[in-house]
């Protein structure tokens, strides 16, 4: 196993007795508290954890000394934190310099933490990479540890990522919602979904389809080349065969040379899509409509009487409350749990949790240990035996997608029985 | 009553046998199928009707005899279709014409159709108050009733409308989410409800607060004029008391004289917003993140420095299919039933289902039928009383709705105990 490496390099034989801090950090999800809990009711009755504290927006509150006493927390708030959408202890999104690193360290010594946990993505796992080796350097004894999580599902290692079951949940279901929308008042809709480099959560707008019939009918990632002319192709082609068309778009799809298609749309189109774009004439991808409304404005350019229409999911995404996978919250849980159970186990001076998929059966997962190096600064795309042609998925990514929702019922139709002649 | 008025100018005492036809138009709710099967389970043994017949896509299915036989679905689809959002039978958006009602009568005579059933808004009660005329006026007996349903909530005389329940509901978990997500990661954030001319929808953004650090923290309804001004000096209020802004903000803000806050900005702005505007130079409103981003666009010019970001919630307020409220699902089934009782019981000859609530008590609703010509047409706002200063709502406007959604769950903060020194 990965994880290995440190066990041999670093052989831990005395119990490492001291408090423990945990932070969240990046974009949201709506189980980063269930980890949270999760890590809270495995440290505090674990006896070398001597205090639990959580630190206000991650790193930033690690280097103000900004925390919270977790220990403290009922059982009935913690159960109810669980179920809240994004990071309770607040959030940040902060790559800390060596200063700031020390800062941390200064706040580690005056409360005697020799426990880390950072809950986040890929550039969480360095941050926690970087504490790990800079008090490594300072001899400073300490555990660091990092638990996944992004609605993105891009770490490295892992099967999937806790907050991505939720999130692809919301998407299958707001596409199911909108397929039934647009039968029943045809059109051409447009949904960009969240994904700047990988196309793992609009691959999720598939997971309520039924049939060819149903949509999205066309499902274009950022794993493929954005081609505007084969884009108003295939909406033709669905057009001319169903009378409508849902397209379900990843916010990250480029043209070949990697640029986003807004900003070459914002480019081609000069003054009339400034709006789009911001000072240093970059557009923004998240928390606009502009890439929904680029593309309706394309489609209503290149065909001709058409009703088209576009919508963004936006952040919703990631932090509605009330649809959660409960497959996914349980996961969440389980990995904060699991990595206290590395830290204080002393196999392990640092490393990542991942989850590992069981083959055969039912569907299940186990956590694993891996080190931070694997799972820091890179991300995973979408694997070439996911995708489906130009546009679409294939049916292994639906195999490896639906158990992580907890499952998406099919929507039914009406019998629709002819009327006696 | 003013159902009595049709009673006493029609005596009815023979019981009218005949098949029954159902359509449903206007835009999709989460709950339409619900009133859909209600009818169906209240017709089919019905000794009066001999047949019930569903048409597809509304009046278009009556003109052209596209009709399926209903009676034939099994109550296993039935149920399952009730759960499916948007028009099982397919929508329209259509006011027939006199020539048009001609074509559906002779539908309506060569099936011996005499009870027509229509699901939707006020413009659906007026199709329903056309049909009754035209064939009172051909001397064909028919009844003609009107079952309501809108995410608008903006039907005369009803208590509320069926459909707007589970819209609000899931707009109270947008925006309690939203609210999260904005705690974790402060900013301005602004997000668009539906509703053109009324701001139920918009109002229920509030639903899942527990005090004034909850967002939303400002709300702007169309039933106030919208000033861009006074919006500014109101982010810069909130957000310079809280760190952070979560703004609702209805599609339907307009300035003094009516004019849509969109088309005043695009006006402004020249050709920076000319995506905006279609060959009319009218903006158009939903299905589109425009006005989002043209609120966002403001605050970023007017306030430094400040992270802004917008989204449109768009379509998945009306058909999100995994978030109904309970209230509203049954009600909407009701409804349904209702109509087919008061159709065939003979006091009307044709009429609109309304909900009454009863006073005192537990949250309840009846039924009542009050005539065509009452909701037809013209649609409701806000009463005074649910508003408060220029945005904002009541306490009256919050125990009038929260009943509807089928409660709204506070959301919880950890304790957050301080670390002992």
């Amino acid at each position: 196993m990965l994880g290995e490496w440190l066990l041999k390099s670093r052989p831990m034989s005395e119990i490492l007795q001291g408090a423990a801090v945990i932070g969240q950090s990046g974009g949201p999800t709506v189980v980063i508290n269930q980890s949270l809990v999760g890590f809270v009711q495995a440290a505090v009755p674990a006896e070398a954890i001597t205090a639990v504290y959580g630190a206000r927006h991650g790193v930033k509150g690690m280097m103000a000394g900004d925390l919270i006493d977790l220990g403290k927390e009922s059982d009935s708030t913690l159960e109810a934190v669980a179920k809240v959408p994004a990071a309770a202890l607040g959030s940040v999104r902060m790559k800390p310099t060596a200063e700031d690193v020390a800062k941390m360290i200064d706040t580690f010594r005056a409360k005697d933490i020799r426990y880390f946990f950072y809950i986040g993505g890929n550039d969480t796992a360095e941050t926690a990479h970087i504490v790990a080796e800079q008090s490594a350097a300072q001899g400073y004894d300490m555990r660091c540890f990092h638990i996944p999580k992004t609605i993105d599902n891009d770490l490295r290692v892992t099967d999937h990522c806790p907050g991505y079951g939720s999130a692809a949940r919301f998407v299958a279901h707001a596409f199911q919602g909108d397929d039934r929308d647009n039968r029943s008042l045809p059109g051409v809709k447009i949904n960009v979904v969240m994904g700047r480099h990988a196309g793992w959560l609009t691959a999720a707008s598939t997971l309520g389809r039924r049939h060819d019939e149903d949509g999205p009918h066309l499902v274009y990632l950022p794993e493929r080349v954005f081609d505007p002319e084969q884009f108003i192709q295939d909406v033709q082609e669905v057009y001319g065969r169903l009378g409508r068309c849902i397209v379900a778009v990843s916010e990250g799809i480029h043209d070949a040379d990697g640029k986003p298609f807004l900003q070459v749309y914002a480019e081609r189109s000069g003054s009339a899509m400034a709006g789009m774009q911001d000072s240093h004439g970059n557009v923004q991808l998240s928390g606009t409509g502009a890439l929904g409304d680029a593309l309706a404005n394309l489609v209503k350019e290149r065909i001709e009487g058409i009703r088209v229409r576009a919508d963004t999911f936006g952040y919703l995404q990631r932090s509605f409350p009330a649809d959660a996978s409960p497959i996914d919250q349980a996961e969440a849980r389980e990995v904060g749990r699991a990595a206290v159970e590395a830290a204080i186990g002393g196999e392990h001076q640092s490393g990542s949790i991942a989850l590992k998929r069981v083959e055969g059966g039912e569907y299940r997962c186990e956590t694993m240990v891996t080190p931070l190096s694997t799972v820091a600064k890179h991300t995973k795309d979408m694997p070439e035996e996911f995708l489906s042609g130009h546009q679409g998925v294939s049916q292994a990514f639906l195999d490896y997608a639906m158990p992580l929702t907890g499952g998406i019922t099919p929507m039914t139709d009406l019998e629709g029985h002819p009327v006696g002649s």
